[in-house]
């Protein structure tokens, strides 16, 4: 049975992967008047009065929200709320396994991006964080871009910002195994869609100066047609040179290729026709922009993917449940440039020289390392730019 | 330490009274495959083609939302929906208690009618059904009847409709040990909120015909002045001997007090001109219309309140987690009248004749048969009415 059947057959067997459970039963009416009325009066006066003490005296301070419109779904595009929500669940189910983070899986019946910001808004009272998921582009930057304006509690697009963070850890320790520096690398991105925007950014942030972003329609070049607004800026942040033509013209002579467009887009010439010790990231899922094994026969030096069964997973399971493990330990109102590249670095850090090697170049996903080194890096980042509130 | 300051403390010692228990662990990349990504995009395709299929391979099948905007919270009138979250909370520990329910807690940030009934459409997609709580009123009949007709899983205010179903179970047992019956008898019900108005319908459709509505104005009358559009509704369908006055004047011979109203308004000589044979049931928590106590002594002979230290508490506990766990169990599009009537049969016939006495018309919450008792008679009415989906 492939993966898909079997986890097709899980799937009715579990169903639901998450459940609650209490954390303190009733079986007296003692044990009823402390956990409900008439005792439960008093947290709530408390809270009233003194409204951070939410934090305290109800779960929120462990509490995150997954929230979809269903529109990005995996690589499955717009299916819908409900049949985005076995993704949810699977997401919640790593934030508590990985980070021991209490994740609510919610799927919106709207697409509108005014709705879906003032819903969002309208639930944050009760989480300690939000979780955006697989919201489509260009749609959840202005919809992160407003709530982090509106809440008081951390926003993160993990579609984003977690596979920015675990795309530039990958790519930090790939340059350190072919011995070369991220601000002089020639870095190609395909895929200008959010996750694509978003590495862009990050990279940047980070120091790098030469990335040339390529969508389907070619290098993007200031000037070009067709853009949205997020591509517009990253046309005038990217491609230094003023490059133009297709994915290919883009490859020659590049240092490092990352992937987060089709399958089997990138054919092994034009990995060939990059620099040497190139690093190359196709993590366009399940079916990679080119198989790990034809990089490698190509010329590839590193090679990472989205895949478990190769080496070299790059995957943002690495990043979320530490990210917002740290961000409610200190209870952070947001999640800083610092504090990703925080968790970036903590990534990264985790493979020492000795075991770095071309298909070691991070940490694998069950490392019981990661969570807590990650979330530990977070929260002081997150106290060194003073949105910690504890 | 009286309960009040031993419920803060445990507050404190909980740090939240639910938490995320998942039901398949993580151990390795297999795991993740068949609860992620790659696997889990077939459940999705599955929903996607067949959107019933949501109860089978997620959790909804078993998951409600209780849902609040904070403004009638216990008797703590509009704290907020962050002070909402202690007694939400303790709604949903009850739900996995005795309904094996699912409950998530949801505080949202308006008040307003029309912004509260879309959100919860909007959410309504991860649900397979929502529990309306401490809503005002009477706001909280448009939004309950609203979100009924948009809607295809069950709506349910627990305020209104928990309450009532256990007051007409506890009142059916109450005029079996007198020896009345429901359509002969004379009731007072104090308080015109949602309490007192859907206890009002409920008692009515049972079959009770001489139903007295006593507001702060005094008795609900047709013709009269400053009611809301349900209290009109009431002044038509009660009183039918068109008595004026104040809370006195109505009790004056009846049969049946229920007080959902203010603490001390009732006295033993407005017990004392009930009929012979009185069922007393002040029902404000913490502190009753009048003391169980100073009610027997004005010579009622049923009593029953709100509190656990008394005999007979009558408190709704009894009803939603079975109520809910039976419309799950039938998958039920809606929970409609003939499903709280055999909710209101169901917890009443728990109590049998040799058992039943003046201090034992309801069992005891922590009675292990209710549960699934009310589920299996809400069940079995869903199918008879047609609203069960399997």
């Amino acid at each position: 049975m492939d993966v898909k059947q079997e986890s097709l057959k899980k799937h009715f067997e579990w169903g639901g992967k998450i459940e609650i459970a209490v954390r303190t039963h009733i079986k007296d009416s003692h044990d009823l008047s402390l956990a409900y009325t008439p005792g439960v009066a008093e947290p709530c006066l408390a809270i009233e009065k003194k409204p951070e003490l939410s934090y305290e005296l109800t779960n929120r301070h462990n509490t995150v929200a997954v929230i979809t419109d269903g529109t990005a779904i995996l690589g499955l595009g717009d299916i819908g709320p409900e049949a985005g929500m076995p993704v949810m669940e699977g997401k919640c189910v790593l934030f508590k396994e990985f980070g021991g983070v209490d994740a609510i899986p919610l799927c919106l019946k709207t697409k509108d991006t005014d709705e879906l910001i003032r819903t969002i808004y309208l639930l944050s009272g009760s989480f300690g964080g939000i979780n955006l998921e697989d919201i489509a582009s260009p749609r959840c930057f202005e919809i992160e871009k407003r709530l982090k304006e509106l809440c008081d509690i951390p926003i993160f697009h993990d579609d984003q910002h977690g596979t920015a963070i675990v795309v530039a850890s990958a790519l930090l320790n790939a340059l350190r195994v072919v011995k070369k520096k991220l601000e002089d690398v020639k870095i190609v991105i395909n895929g200008a869609g959010s996750a694509g925007i978003a590495i862009t950014r990050h990279l940047l942030s980070l120091g790098a100066r030469n990335v040339i972003l390529v969508d389907k329609c070619g290098i993007i070049l200031e000037g070009g047609d067709n853009m949205n607004e997020a591509q517009a800026e990253m046309a005038r942040l990217t491609n230094p040179q003023h490059i133009s033509g297709n994915l290919a013209d883009a490859m020659k002579g590049s240092d490092v290729f990352i992937g987060v467009s089709a399958p089997g887009v990138v054919s092994k010439e034009m990995v060939s026709s990059m620099a040497s010790g190139a690093c190359v990231f196709p993590m366009a899922n399940p079916v990679p922009e080119i198989f790990p094994a034809e990089a490698l026969e190509a010329g590839a030096a590193v090679v990472g993917s989205g895949r478990s069964d190769f080496d070299n997973q790059i995957n943002n399971v690495l990043v979320f449940p530490g990210v917002f493990r740290g961000a409610l330990d200190c209870r952070a109102s947001d999640i800083t440039q610092e504090m990703k590249i925080a968790a970036t670095m903590a990534i990264a850090g985790l493979v020492t020289d000795a075991e770095l090697a071309p298909n070691y170049i991070l940490p694998k996903a069950f490392d019981k390392r990661i969570g807590p080194a990650v979330a530990k890096a977070v929260a002081k980042a997150a106290r060194a730019c003073g949105v910690a509130r504890i």
